[in-house]
């Protein structure tokens, strides 16, 4: 391992982000960009870099505002894209996105951040730093531009786990609830459950359950309960948080994605058609800017990994300086609010209740009484 | 039953389609506005209108370019879109939706279109018009905007059944070709799987049970399959026709339309924002009002009830005069081709085929040869 002036001695104050330097579909030229606007952005921010030391050398050395700031930490293989995890799992321990886990479970760093092999982070998460007790499932969470005062929903599992059980969809609730009051200003946010139709009686037996399981534990857990709603609901207003199974929401953002991308296509062409419209496009310039920032989809890069002992975010694999910078801000925001500590509170008040209603008949037991605080 | 000139004496060469006026958020008077703009736009097309005579006739009465060209038949009950799906096909038989259905099982009308309860129209079309011999679930088809040079993809399932074993959704993949070589001029349609992922490991169990099963028979079928695919390729280019479970497939779209419907109101803030903006907007006019038709909604209106012996076309329920105007378009395109009996004889082959398969092992006997054929 090599490394020159550590960020944790540099300034104790600092927060230190985990970052692995590799396996985005640009390469790590263009992490390196990213975590360089983050650094300019924030002074309190510093970083462990993960992956091949004479590759991300001179790239640091080249971006003054990483001077001191930096500590690279020499790993030598990668994981692609097309890597299995459970190949990673069984060799992955010289990757660059092993190393950087690593560095959080070691406690050297509060957070991180990859734009790499999701399924591999994932396994790589789980096998190095643990779920947190009670959790079976986790979960990744994403926010989701919406017409909620706050701009952005939750919206959680979007790919972790293809399967999800109505006890899953439970923790998903509690876990997105969390998330939420960390992230924005909801102290008590309402979840929706994902259906086809918003009548009880529709959709999956699974859901049913998972409908009966959440509607007797929000007032406890201190969410609203707004029951089934459906895909328009996601970026809609009706709910705060979407939960669903990892199969469905990911299949959900991704089309919802590629719509979004075949508008913003549509708006170019429309300007571009002829020598008038062009000349329409130069007069609108700043609404179309307006528009552009609104609807850019690298303001929201990152998908958390809920349920683990640590922050894991997971940037896009096809985000530039922008979209990682971007990544980098939602770990360090969710490092400074102690988010893994209070959401593992989260979960245990949940599983003490859980114990509490199977052996207590009593739901109003003075042992309930931390179990509505808005952690 | 109530009724004034019948289009089919007054006009032989007439394709009649039976249209329950009931059920559409907005009510029968927008029915009757969609199906008077048709008639307006179509000389070959005759009306069977089915609804309470009292209100439908004043309504009719009003437009001269449906004059000869609507028969009412009278219903006094309408399905609505709380009723469940099992109440309607236990005492449904006096409502528009059931009398609508009527006129096709009869043979009076070449299709139908409502705008009524989904659950409900799939439920009466399954108990009066039946499922084709070989049809395990029926499948609803929507066109979905692409960036394919036809300009819409095929997707069903989206939501006639929240289930689909391997066996469905190969059905789906033959359906879906037949039904868009029908609609557009594609001899090969390339079908793709959805999916969380396109890597052949990744997803549930019956979803590569079902890669093996339409792999093996796209060859015979005539289509190309192109395996799995994830949601951000239903508005994409890689795939003409994507096959997926109803439950996966209506989150998907309902996912989309929010989306895109979010982003066509950031469009109309982004130039509603000062009176610069609005001056720009006024000078980016024509720019404006090529993009506003080019992603339309109103356009593709009408999804497709497939495997049932009988054209049905659900138009969506706040559907507008246009929308309405769609769905009737749909029906009578789909009418004119035949199609309901080119996907009886397509169903009717693969079934064939699949026998073939079972008791010889000469994928290439005589008896094949018709198969291939790209209705």
């Amino acid at each position: 391992m090599t490394g020159n002036t550590a960020p944790s001695q540099a300034d104790a104050r600092r927060t230190v982000i985990s970052v692995d330097a590799m396996g985005g579909d640009a390469g790590p030229a263009v992490v390196v960009a990213g975590i360089a606007k983050s650094a300019s952005k924030n002074p309190d921010i510093g970083f462990l870099l993960h992956g091949p030391a004479e590759e991300l050398e001179p790239l640091v050395a080249r971006r003054k505002t990483l001077k001191g700031r930096v500590e690279i930490r020499d790993a030598r293989d990668v994981v692609t894209m097309e890597d299995k995890p459970s190949q990673v799992m069984r060799n992955g321990k010289g990757t660059s996105m092993w190393s950087a886990l690593e560095s959080v479970r070691s406690g050297e760093a509060d957070g991180v951040v990859s734009c790499g092999n999701t399924g591999a982070l994932m396994a790589l998460s789980m096998l190095r730093l643990r779920k947190l007790p009670g959790v079976n499932r986790p979960a990744i969470a994403i926010l989701w531009p919406s017409r909620n005062p706050q701009g952005f929903n939750v919206m959680l599992d979007v790919g972790a786990d293809v399967r999800a059980d109505a006890e899953d969809l439970l923790q998903y609730a509690l876990m997105g609830t969390s998330y939420i009051r960390n992230s924005m200003d909801l102290p008590c946010p309402r979840v929706g459950l994902l259906n086809v139709g918003t009548e009880e009686h529709k959709g999956r037996a699974e859901l049913k359950e998972a409908y009966a399981l959440i509607s007797q534990n929000a007032e406890k857990a201190n969410f609203e309960f707004v029951g089934f709603v459906e895909g328009s609901d996601i970026p809609g207003d009706i709910a705060d948080v979407i939960v669903t199974d990892g199969f469905t929401g990911n299949v959900a953002i991704k089309t919802g994605e590629g719509t979004a991308s075949l508008l913003r296509s549509a708006i170019r062409e429309a300007f571009e058609y002829s020598i008038l419209s062009r000349l329409a496009a130069l007069l609108a310039y700043t609404s179309l800017s307006r528009l552009a920032k609104r609807i850019d989809p690298r303001r929201v890069n990152g998908g958390v990994f809920l349920g683990l002992n640590g922050t894991v975010v997971k940037s896009h694999g096809g985000a530039d300086a922008t979209g990682v910078s971007a990544a980098v801000k939602l770990a360090f925001l969710l490092a400074e609010q102690g988010f893994a500590e209070k959401l593992a509170a989260r979960v245990a008040s949940a599983v003490e209740l859980a114990q509490d209603d199977a052996t207590s008949a009593d739901a109003d037991a003075p042992g309930d009484s931390e179990t509505g605080s808005t952690n």
